[in-house]
């Protein structure tokens, strides 16, 4: 898989809430920074963060509108959809991968964490 | 110049004040766009957005952590530097920039707001 294939396979299977498949993809020491909010390190540190609220969504959808990729840099502009409560929540994010030894070693989401809020509670 | 190429003389410009010259690198219909806070078209709208924040430093320096560039699509990561009233402010940046016949048709910055007015109010 090139960097850009492994991006694509680790977002469809967050899609279909397989964060096994998706942690799978990560390596030991990935940092996953939610720029505005937080970061945690590794599988279990990127679990006990997304396992909640993946939990919580009866779908998920991250559509990605652009994506460039240049050596071991992946980068996309996405709309990440959750469904919740019957409803569709929506936030405009600009992800950052970094794939090491065929794996995600960093991956960093900026968006606005006000926007994020006021998606969230509607 | 590359897309690449075409981004980063864009950024230098800016980093000179120059917005003459780095206007002259949009297209005339060019989409600017600050996700948590506004958007603004064409060299005259993105005039209006920058020539007052860029008239109150005294000095601006971008950093660009990753690049990435596929086609017409170049995305970049960046620390926003802005020196101000004797003093630095930073913002964390992801940015999209779609070319189109040789110009920056689309320049959209993903960043979180709180952080921006947090830097600015010091």
């Amino acid at each position: 898989m090139t960097p850009g294939e492994l991006v694509a396979t680790f977002i469809a299977a967050i899609e279909r809430k397989d964060l096994d498949a998706a942690c799978a993809l990560v390596t030991a020491d990935c940092e996953y920074d939610n720029v505005p909010m937080s970061k945690v390190f590794g599988p279990e540190g990127i679990k006990t963060v997304l396992a909640p609220f993946v939990g919580n969504c009866s779908a998920i959808d991250w559509v990605v509108h652009h994506q460039a990729e240049t050596g071991n840099v992946v980068m996309n502009e996405r709309t990440d959809r959750f469904e919740m409560g019957g409803r569709w929540i929506e936030l405009g994010v600009a992800g950052l991968f970094v794939i090491r030894d065929g794996k995600i070693a960093l991956w960093r989401d900026y968006f606005d964490q006000g926007q994020f809020t006021k998606a969230i509670s509607g």
